[in-house]
């Protein structure tokens, strides 16, 4: 095994380290956040960062940095305080990752990576109409991160749609059968293949597949 | 599709919906943390929530909930200030996943799951030894989300030990060649394959395979 150190990070190439640290986490969720401002220009920014905070009340996060891309994003939300997440498939993964590119505020991301918005059930965001799962959130509350200068965006799931035939009797939703994408560092796109679920642990007791 | 709102949610069975909310981030990171208590017990807990928040200096935050099983680790990350995350792979993930069994503070689950604890490098807190990809942190900030009283618990990267053959001349470390898992929901584990890297977005420009 390669040993790196701090020290080391430090004298790496710029994009060399991003890539390399964005690596280390892990595979990643892929979503794309949609909103819309009050002038009600639609926009759609893919973000790796959607992390689950609770079930009751249902809350998820993402990380956003102040002033970059997503700039737009954090404006409608703050704004309008709706938003959605909507997962990616093989079909749509290039369309999502070009919404990473830095659009003027003026243009609609769904509209130059030719991706639909549809608005339903009188959610006030706009979802992506190819994705398989789509969440509406509710902003709840803004956390800075003052060691480095991010925010943790945290919202409240409002309004889900689901593939019917992908949700299971006990609850369990089978992204992959819905065919999200998970992504590993900046750029890399991967489909899943379930290994197995596991039985609740409990010292002592062997765990057993589901 | 199926319509679920969030009036739905709060009449769910309480296991039903922690299921079905856990599902709906998209694919988890899945991470083994390794730390030591001051009188030398280790101890290993399985965690899902692992984001990546920055490359410079490179920081990686996890979400904790302040009384559950994973207070041992909770407390040592605080009398310590260091700890490891360390990927999972099909070898070992039925071991990992009984690491989320209740066990008392006396017992190391590094014993009690039979995954062997190594400390290298003078790095304070053990790693996971069959783990490919293993991440020594210091533990830097404690951020309580007030909403629903969970914790996000920020480190920075200090080391790191990765398979030589798995890290590309860009600085990209393919966790999918090194056998990391991802995992869904509470209790679902899955391998990956790679669609494709995309190159870096701009407006106006065709995003290319890597």
């Amino acid at each position: 095994m390669r040993y790196i150190n701090s020290a080391a990070f430090s004298k790496m190439e710029k994009r060399f380290r991003t890539t390399l640290i964005n690596s280390l986490s892990g595979f990643k969720s892929v979503n794309l956040v949609g909103s819309i401002s009050e002038q009600g220009v639609t926009n759609l920014s893919i973000v790796s960062s959607v992390v689950h905070l609770g079930a009751n009340p249902a809350l998820m996060g993402f990380v956003m940095r102040p002033v970059t891309v997503t700039r737009d994003t954090y404006n409608n939300i703050r704004q309008t305080g709706f938003y959605t997440f909507n997962h990616i498939t093989t079909d749509i993964y290039k369309q999502a990752h070009q919404t990473s590119a830095r659009y003027p505020a003026e243009t609609s991301e769904f509209e130059a990576v030719e991706l639909n918005a549809v608005f339903k059930e009188n959610f006030p965001a706009p979802f992506v109409e190819k994705s398989p799962i789509q969440i509406g959130l509710e902003f709840k509350e803004q956390i800075d991160i003052k060691i480095n200068g991010t925010i943790l965006m945290i919202g409240e799931v409002k309004t889900i749609f689901v593939p019917e035939d992908c949700l299971a009797e006990d609850g369990f939703l089978s992204i992959e059968k819905a065919g999200s994408l998970t992504c590993s560092s900046l750029d890399s796109y991967h489909t899943t293949t379930q290994v197995g679920r596991l039985s609740y642990a409990k010292p002592g007791e062997n765990i057993r597949e589901l």
